[in-house]
C-alpha cells in the first residue's frame, strides 16, 4: 500500500501547505477535541491570553465531565462533546442555567465537531488511538489542524497526508519536538535540510541499566523530570516509546528518510529539537518546558502572541547536555524504527500493544520491562493477513468519505484484535 | 544627526531587503576585499566548494603580497588590489607568465573594485576602520555586500543603512554572531522579536578578576580558546570590546533598541547567537566554530551549500554553558553600550582608540588593562566640536557620492585626530 505508507520519501516534503491567507489574517473558530486534558487546558489558557484571535465553537472531553462543565461555563461554546450518554446527562445538570449547548457523544460526535462548517480550526488533543477519528474528520473537512495527538500520524500518517493533499487541510504540529522542528524549518527550503534531530529527556530512568529497570515502580515512572503531562505519555517517555512514536510522526510530517531522523537525549528538556542543514549549521528551538509555547505558535500562526510561558534565562538554567539514547536498555525506540520499515499495519499493532502494556503497568499488572516485551510479542504474533485497504486514486467526496470510513474500520479492527491478542500474550511473559 | 544615527529604533527593522530574485538565482561575480586574511581565505575555500555559483572578479589584499599572488595564480581574477605601489611592483613579479590582471592600489583602488560594474557581490573583509571605504563604495554602487568588517557599521552604520535604502544595496552579515541572528530571524516577522542575544566566548581570560588581568601577556591574550582569527579581533575578544562592537553592529543591522540586545558568555562557542520571541521561544544557531559556515550562508544565499565545516555532534561536544558577562572586570562592553547612546562621533573615537590601544598591546608598549583605560581617556578627551556632517535628504547620485566622500573624510578626520590624541594620552596612563 505505497499510497498510505511510502517505503521511502525523497527530500523533506511537508505534510501540508501553510494555512490560507484568509485563515492567517482572520479569527480562528475552534473545536477543541480533548479540552479537559493537559494540552486542551493549556490551549484555553493561550486562548484567554489572546481572546481577540479566537472563537471557541466546540469543546469535547471524554470522562472528566466536571472539568468540561467548568470550561463550558467559562467559554460558552455552541457545542460540547462527551464520551457517552451517561456523561451527557451528568454534564447537562452541571451547566449554568440558560446555557443550552448542543451535546454530542462518542467518536461519531467528536468527528462531527471536527467537521462543523462554522469551524476553521481543530485542536486534536485526545489521548491515544481515540484521537485518530477526530483528526481524520478534520482532514476530510479541510480544516487547519493543530495536531497534538501523535497516534493520528503513527497509525495513519499516510492517510492524513493524502487527505491534506486532496482537501487542502493543514497540519500544524503541537507536539513540542515537532513544533520545534517546524520553527527551525521556518523560512528554509526543503533542500537545505540534512537531518532532523528529536531531543528526548530520557525520562526518569535515563542512564539506568536493564537490571534496575526490571524493578522500577509505577510511581517512579510517573515522575517525569521536566514536563507535566498525562499518565500515558509520561510512561511512554520513561520507556522511550514516546520518542519512537515521534520518529514515526516526524517521518510522516516532514517526509525525510528514516536515516535522516536522529534522536539525542537532552536531560534538561530546554532544547526542544534541532535541524541540521547541509552547510553545517544547526538550528535549535529552546524554551521553558511548557506546552503553551507550541500551542500558541500553532494556534496563533503566523502571529506571535504572549503565551504566558516564563522566559528561559540561559545564564541561570545550568548546563545543557546531550547524549546518545541507550537503545539496548530502552528497546521501544528501536522497535518503533523497525516498525516504520514494516508498514502501517505493524505500526497499528505496535501502538495498540503499547497502549495495553502501559495501562497494565499503570494498573500494576505488569513490570516496566514487560512493556517492550509485550509489544515485541504482539509484533511477532501479528497475523500475516491483516491489511488496511488503500484509498481510491481519484473520487468524489462521498466516495472518499466512505473509503476513509472503511480504512478507519480496518485500523480499528487491527487495533482491537491486537488488544485481544495482548491479553493472552501478557499471560505468557 | 538623527538621520545617520537614530536615537531609538522602533521594532526590529532589517538594515536591508533580501537580495533580488535575479541575484538569488544567478551566479555571484565577486570582489573580495581582504582576500588574504582569515575571512578572505575561508571565502575562497567556500568558493572552491561550489565553483558553479561564483566568479572571482577581483581579489584585494593589503600587505601579504605573496599570499595574494598565490590566490591570484589559482583564481585568475581580472583585477587585483594591494596597499601601495611598492606592493604592486612586487606582486607583478610573483604572477605567472601570461597572466596580466589590472592592479589597483590603496583605499581608492579598493573602492573601485567594490564598485566594478561587472561585480554584483562584494565581500568586505578588510581589518578595522580601513574596511569602511570599501563597504561604503559597495553600498553606493548597490551591491550585495557580505559584510565581515564590523567597523563599517560601528563607524557608519546609519550611513550604510541609508545608502542601502537609497541604492538597493543589501547587507548579508558574515560575522558569526550576526549571521546566527540572521538565521534565527529567517521566516519570522519583525514584530515577533523580543530580544537579540549575542553569545561571547569570554575569551582566554573569562572569569579572571582585574588583579589577574593587570598582568596578562600578549601571548596569553592571543590564545583564543575556540576561534582561529586575526590578531586584532583576538585581542578584542579578550577585552570583550569585540562584543561591544557587535552590540553596536547589531543595533544598526537589526534596528532593535539597545535594551533588547543581550550578551551571554558561552565558553564553548557552539551556540553562535540566539533570538528570543514574544511567545517565550528562543531560536539558536549552533555549529562547529568555523567561519566557512557563515560565509557560505551569505555568499550562497538562498542556496545552502556544503561548506566543508565539520558537523557538530552534540552528543560528543560536552556541556553547553551560559553566564552573564562580567562588565566590571571587562569594561569595554559597557563602554561600547555607553558610546552607542552618545552617537556616531563617540563610536569613531572609541574605535580609533581601541585600534591604537590594541596595537600598543600587541607591540608590548602597554598592559592589557591599559586598553580600556586608553579608550576611556580618549572618550573623555573628545573635543566637543567634532562632527560628521549629515547626508542631503534627496539628491542625485553625483551629489550623493560627493556627500558620502565628505562624510568619510569627516570620519577619517576624527579617526586620525583620535589616534594622535591617543599617542599623548598613552603616556599619561
Amino acid at each position: 500500500m505505497p499510497e498510505l505508507w511510502p517505503a521511502t520519501h525523497g527530500e523533506l516534503s511537508y505534510i501540508s501547505q501553510p494555512p490560507s491567507q484568509e485563515w492567517a489574517q482572520g479569527k480562528r473558530s475552534l473545536t477543541l477535541l480533548g479540552s479537559t486534558g493537559s494540552i486542551g487546558s493549556n490551549t484555553l489558557k493561550v486562548v484567554a491570553a489572546a481572546p481577540e484571535l479566537f472563537d471557541i465553537v466546540a469543546l469535547a472531553g471524554a470522562h472528566n465531565v466536571q472539568k468540561l462543565a467548568e470550561q463550558a461555563a467559562r467559554w460558552r461554546p455552541r457545542y460540547l462533546g462527551v464520551f457517552n450518554q451517561a456523561g451527557a446527562d451528568v454534564l447537562k445538570k452541571l451547566l449554568p442555567a440558560g446555557y443550552t449547548p448542543e451535546i454530542v457523544i462518542g467518536a461519531q460526535g467528536y468527528a462531527r465537531l471536527a467537521a462543523l462548517p462554522e469551524v476553521n480550526t481543530v485542536l486534536s488533543a485526545q489521548v491515544g488511538a481515540a484521537g485518530l477519528r477526530g483528526t481524520v474528520a478534520a482532514a476530510l473537512a479541510g480544516k487547519v489542524i493543530c495536531l497534538a495527538n501523535k497516534e493520528s500520524l503513527v497509525l495513519a500518517g499516510g492517510l492524513v497526508r493524502e487527505l491534506c493533499r486532496r482537501t487542502g487541510a493543514v497540519i500544524l504540529p503541537v507536539d513540542s519536538e515537532h513544533n520545534a522542528i517546524f520553527q527551525c524549518l521556518a523560512g528554509r527550503a526543503a533542500s537545505h535540510v540534512k537531518k532532523i534531530i528529536l531531543t528526548a529527556s530520557g525520562g526518569p530512568f535515563r542512564g539506568q541499566p536493564r537490571s534496575v529497570l526490571a524493578h522500577v515502580t509505577r510511581e517512579q515512572a510517573l515522575q517525569h523530570p521536566n514536563w507535566s503531562m498525562g499518565a500515558k505519555i509520561t510512561i511512554d517517555s520513561a520507556t522511550l516509546m514516546n520518542k519512537g512514536l515521534e520518529v514515526i510522526e516526524a517521518w510522516h510530517l516532514y517526509g525525510v528518510p528514516l536515516e535522516h531522523i536522529g534522536v539525542l537525549v537532552h536531560p534538561q528538556s530546554l532544547v526542544h529539537s534541532l535541524v541540521e542543514f547541509h552547510d553545517g549549521a544547526l538550528m535549535a528551538q529552546l524554551g521553558t518546558p511548557d506546552m503553551r509555547m507550541a500551542i500558541a505558535y500553532c494556534a496563533a500562526w503566523p502571529h506571535c502572541i504572549e503565551s504566558g510561558v516564563a522566559p528561559l534565562d540561559l545564564a541561570s538554567a545550568g548546563a545543557l547536555t546531550f547524549l546518545p539514547p541507550d537503545e539496548a536498555a530502552f528497546p521501544c525506540l528501536a522497535l518503533a524504527k523497525k516498525v516504520l520499515q514494516q508498514g502501517m499495519e505493524a505500526a497499528i499493532v505496535m501502538n495498540a500493544a503499547n497502549e495495553v502494556a502501559v495501562q497494565r503497568f499503570l494498573d500494576k499488572q505488569c513490570r516496566f520491562l514487560d512493556i517492550p516485551a509485550l509489544i515485541e510479542a504482539a509484533l511477532d504474533a501479528r497475523p500475516q493477513g491483516q491489511q488496511v485497504r488503500p484509498l481510491p486514486a481519484q473520487c468524489d467526496h462521498a466516495v472518499l468519505t466512505k473509503a476513509v470510513g472503511d480504512i478507519l474500520q480496518d485500523i480499528e479492527n487491527i487495533d482491537s484484535s491486537t488488544r485481544e491478542a495482548c491479553a493472552a500474550l501478557a499471560r505468557t511473559l
